[in-house]
This record gives C-alpha cells, structure tokens and sequence, in this order.
C-alpha cells in the first residue's frame, strides 16, 4: 500500500494510524459499547474546556452536542437554535473567512447582524471591541474566531469575553474554535463563553465526520422550541440525547469511534498542554526555515496561533504556487493555499500527527524544489 | 480483537471488512486522487438512479450532490433550498415515522404543508392518492418516503410520480429513498422524480457520514440564491463542486474511500438487481423462520421492501423485548426495536453484509432465546 501523504493543512489532517483503526468496527447505534463511547467522549471535551486538561472535577454547568457534519455545520446550529428572529441582534467581530463565513450564516438565516472589521493579517484588536463597545452594547450575541485559519491569527477570546462581559452582560458569546480547541489553551470559564464550536479533525487529531458544540445548559435550553432548522436544533439534540442516549438521527458511528481514541492519544501526550507544546515547535521550525531563506510571514509573530502559518509568495516569476503545490505533493507533503483577499500566500499547518522531523523535511524539500523551479534563494520581495 | 456483531439494522450496518479498510488512509480534501474518487461516486450514483445499473450511458440531466451528515440532513437539505417561503405547498403523502418527519421539518421551516396520511402497517394506496389529486391538486411539491423503514412497507414511487405528473404537471416530487436506493429498482425518470435522496451507510452498505441527493440540474438550478441555511444549501454546494472540484466545507474524507470500495463492490455483486435479490432472499429467510414458529408480521407480504421487516410481540408474558435484544445481541446479533405508534413490533433487518446463513442462524438464535426466557412455541397470539 502506498504510504500517505503528510498533511500540512488545517484538517483533515494527519492522523495516526490506531485512530483510523479505530474505525475497523461496526457499531450499531443502540450498542451499549457505542453509548458508553459517546459519555466518555462527552465527559472528556468539557474537562478540556473547563479545565484545559483531563485532571478537572465533573462540572454540571456545560454540556456538550455532538452534531453530525462538519464544522460549518456545528456553527450554524448555534445560529439556527439560538438566535430569536427579530429579537436578536448579533455583533460579528471578523477578521477573516471564517468570520465573514458568520457573517453570511446571519444573512441567509436573516438574524440582525453587525460587522465589525479587523485587518485579515492581525489578531483582532482588544482596546477596538474595548472602544466600540463603550459607544454601541446594542447587541444580545456576540461572535468571534478564535483561530483564524485564513491567516494563523490567534484572536484573544478570553479577553474578548471579559469585555463582552462587562460591557453586556446578559449577552451570548460565541465562540468558533474549529482549529485551536484541543492545544490552544482556553478557559471556557474565564472566558465567558457561551458556545464553544470545533470539529473532531483538528487539534483533536481525528478523522472528520461530527463537530461539536461545548455551551452552558442554562443558555442552551433558553432556546428550546426555537430552531427553524430540524438537523440543527442544538436543543432537541442534546433533549434526546439525554432521554434516550442515542443521536435522533444516524450518527457517524465509525468516525466517533475514531475519535474515542484520538482523545485517548491526547491524553497519552500529556492533554492539550503538550500538544500546543508539540504544534508550537512544529510551527517554529517551519517559521525559522522558511524565515532564513528569506520568506516573509503575513501574521506577526506575537499574534500567530502556531496551528498554521501564511507566508508571501516570492517575488520572483519563476515562483508558480500551484507548480510549487504539486512538486510537494508529489513527494508526499501536502501545503494548503492562501485564502487572502488581498494578499498572494500559502500555508502551512502544524496540527496533526506530525512531529519536529516531518517539519525539518518540509523545510528542506521547499528549499529543494525551489532551486528545481529555479526561484532564487535567499528569497527575494 | 473480539469479532463485529451482526447488524440485522436498517444502518448503520454490517459493512465488509475492506469497505472498512479503505479508511485507512489520510487524504487532503484537495488531493487528486480525492477528487477522482469524487467524480467516480458522482457518476455511479446518478447510473444507478437512471438505469437501475452500472451500465447507462451518461447522463447530463441529472446531477448528484453529496451533503454532510446523516440521511435526514439531505432530506433537510432539499427542504431548505428547493421550496419558497409563502410560495411552496408542499403535499406530504405519509406512512409512517419518516413521512412525519418530512411534516416535522415542514413545520420547522415554515413551509406551507398538507398531509396525507395512510395506516402505518400498509403501503400508501395509490387509488387513494389518485382520488386526492383529483380534487385537489393545489401543491408545489410532492414528498415520499420509498421504503418506510418503520414499518417496511415498500411504496410504489414510480406509480405515484405518475399520478403527480398527471395532475400536478409542474410540480416537484420528492422522494425520500434512504433504505431502499441501491437495492429496491427505481426508475427516476419513469417515476418523474426530481430529487431523491439517499444516504452511505444503506444499501450502498458502506459507513455513515454523508447522504446524497440525486436531481434534476433544471429543477435544481431554479432554486438558486433560495436557502435558508448555509450548511445545507444544495445549489451552492452543486455549484461550488461544479467550479472547484471540492467540497464548500470539510468533506467526511474517509468515509468517502469507504463508499468507493462500497460501490465497487456492489458492481463486483453485479448491481443493484443482484444486491435486492440477496437481500430478498435474506428477507424470506427470516419471514418463513418466523412465521413458521407462529410469528405475526405487521405488513400485508405483498407489501413489504424486502429491506426490513417488522414482527408483533409475541402474545406471551414471559416475552420482554429489552431481555430479549440484549440476549440476542449478548450472542452478537443486533435486532432492532419497532417504531409503531399503535402496535408493539420489533424490527429485522436484510440489508448490509449479511447473506443467507446469518439468517439462517439469526432465526435459530431466536428460536434458542425464546425458549430459554420460557416463550411458548409456537408463539401465541
């Protein structure tokens, strides 16, 4: 069997084998097996978001859904089950596609909505929401990424949600944390987030399949009997969930089992500490590689994630990204394409069963495979 | 590693064990290879809906699009995209427990609605469904459930599709045919149908993940811009698959591999009429097992899918129904309980990785429980 090729992307990513193992059963979705699979996976992500860690007490104040789909898919169920058409009025802080990406669920599920805008290359700017929202607290949601993936901006969601907090108090912060939840340390507490959205093929280290949404019970069954959308009611989900154990519709039963075991793996490495510590070298390696050939980074430094990172295309017509993408591919390691408006970038993720080695031998076939495209080194801008 | 049990479920269900190990593989949603696979999938499953085999011609009529999450988030999906609100009226013909759960997602999205409702132990009566049109043939859209799971009542889609076209000539039919496509014949040009929708882990028999709708692209098209959902708006993930060969939001990668090998394997077992003769066969099996020891089944024979078949409680104090599933799955066999509202039924399944000899030890396992939990035989009614 041909061996796989390693992903430097924001997920699907690389997983390890045993996870996709995991995935050599059929379960029936009554199984008891498979209902103790969904508690302890359950149990497991609120320690994560409670405690950052897997040491935590039990806590009753938050729940956790599962929802069938992909990440998007975890997002707008929070949007389609607990915004109240008319009442609601949602402020979007946006500082890439992934916010813009809110920003179009709020117009096409015609919930009131403002954006407000950050530069796509920075971290959103504390002192801004700070200053914004002494002048405008009209506002019973609030939105923000926590990792923008557009750009590898790391967004401050705990200090956003103090703000949030003091400056409206009885409002609901969301929080997408697709691509951090699991390394990126948050504290869904301090925070004071509401909802909490990832997906099972990010930091987590799993295949895709489900996302989940980690939210306060409280808030949560404050919008039961209000989702227009049937697949996406949060509140019915986790309702049945509890009464009878099982997803009211078929749930991705290998892809969960998959899961189960990828956060035993998380776990095994020390619990998400560790693993930031993992991504964080992964990502400064590439950095340092790419930064000494003479690459520039889109995102400063002190406000990347180290989850994933943009770099500039070279200014050098030689430079072709999707010749580059191939050439890469080709020897089996896999980089993801810019997603700027503005700016011509590529990326490279550090998420994923990937370790210090799989990032010095990026570094190197990059260099490699410029000199092969004849693009001059030291790169030049 | 303890063997699989055997899923005698509607699905998720017993997969081959190299269905299972296509999954062992990580690819990027944009790789080619992945893209290829896409393409292949598309193209069988609209072979499929055309000509009941691998063996049509192209066609350039209808499309396929594949939708995250489980069946009931495609037919969701159609819903979302495909009616107008204050315009669409939708009539909903219903039998059971997913005809109401089309009402159910009506309700939800404020889709104007009537339903016409038929016993849930019988297939719906096309007379009656004639003699309906006639007086009232004042709907947009048309919906049916093809095989009724919760019974296992087979309804006549094809003939149905024709009274719509008759007397509704502009209409939309609609036809949920999660447990029977890929197996049960269907014509969906001879039926008139403009969009059914399926999902992975049925007669495909490969593993839950994703569903897929099958439409006509005109019919499709004239809903653009219409969705009420993102996630679930089909047009802009036909159209964006269409310009970029890839999914608008992280696609369920693995389980797509594992619906390839499904479909070449179901073209190994010679298609579609082979598959639903050795699930007819499956389905005997188990009716004469039953039957012979003094079973009751729900639906009329002539009636019945052939995919599931539900059975009466037997008339006897000693039997209990949770006892009874936890021995019979103790020995590694899955039934499945009824989901009648007015009778009590337990439910057995043909479809999956199942061939005539677990059938065959199904019914004497059955036999063996009934007698150990002292259940008179023949059964008492």
């Amino acid at each position: 069997m041909q061996a796989d090729k390693k992903l430097f992307t924001p997920g699907p990513l690389t997983t390890t084998y045993s996870v996709k193992q995991a995935m050599l059963k059929d379960l029936g979705s009554r199984d008891d097996q498979f209902i103790q699979i969904i508690k302890n996976v359950q149990t497991k992500l609120i320690e994560i978001a409670v405690f950052c860690s897997f040491e935590g007490l039990p806590n009753d104040e938050y729940t956790v859904v599962l929802m069938q789909g992909s990440g998007t898919f975890g997002v707008e169920s929070v949007f389609q089950t607990c915004t109240k058409l008319d009442e609601s009025n949602v402020l979007v802080l946006e500082n890439g596609a992934y916010g813009q990406r809110i920003e179009k669920i709020c117009k096409l599920l015609s919930i009131n909505h403002k954006v407000l805008r950050f530069p796509e290359d920075r971290a959103i700017d504390c002192d801004a929401v700070k200053s914004f929202l002494e002048k405008d607290n009209n506002y019973t949601h609030v939105a923000v990424i926590h990792g923008e993936t557009t750009s590898g901006a790391l967004n401050n969601v705990e200090k956003i949600g103090q703000l949030v907090k003091t400056h409206i108090p009885n409002s609901i912060l969301i929080v997408d944390s697709m691509s951090a939840f699991g390394a990126v340390p948050v504290d869904i507490q301090k925070g004071f987030i509401d909802f909490l959205i990832s997906s099972s093929n990010k930091c987590i280290q799993s295949v895709p399949g489900f996302s989940f949404v980690i939210c306060s019970i409280k808030k949560l069954l404050s919008f039961k009997n209000n989702s227009r959308s049937l697949s996406l009611d949060l509140v019915d989900q986790y309702e049945n969930m509890l009464k009878t154990n099982q997803f009211r519709f078929t749930p991705p039963t290998h892809s969960i089992l998959a899961f189960k075991q990828a956060l035993d793996e998380l776990e095994q490495e020390g619990g998400p500490q560790k693993r930031y510590e993992r991504y964080s070298n992964n990502h400064e390696i590439v950095r340092k590689g790419l930064l000494s050939i003479g690459f520039k980074e889109l995102v400063p430094h002190e406000e990347q994630s180290k989850i994933i990172n943009t770099f500039h295309y070279p200014n050098d017509e030689n430079f072709n990204f999707e010749e580059f993408y191939k050439r890469l591919s080709d020897k089996g390691m896999v980089i993801y394409p810019g997603k700027m408006t503005k700016a011509s970038c590529f990326r490279i993720g550090s998420i994923g069963a990937l370790f210090a080695e799989d990032m010095h031998q990026l570094v190197q076939l990059i260099v490699q495979i410029l000199r092969d495209m004849n693009v001059k080194i030291p790169i030049q801008y």
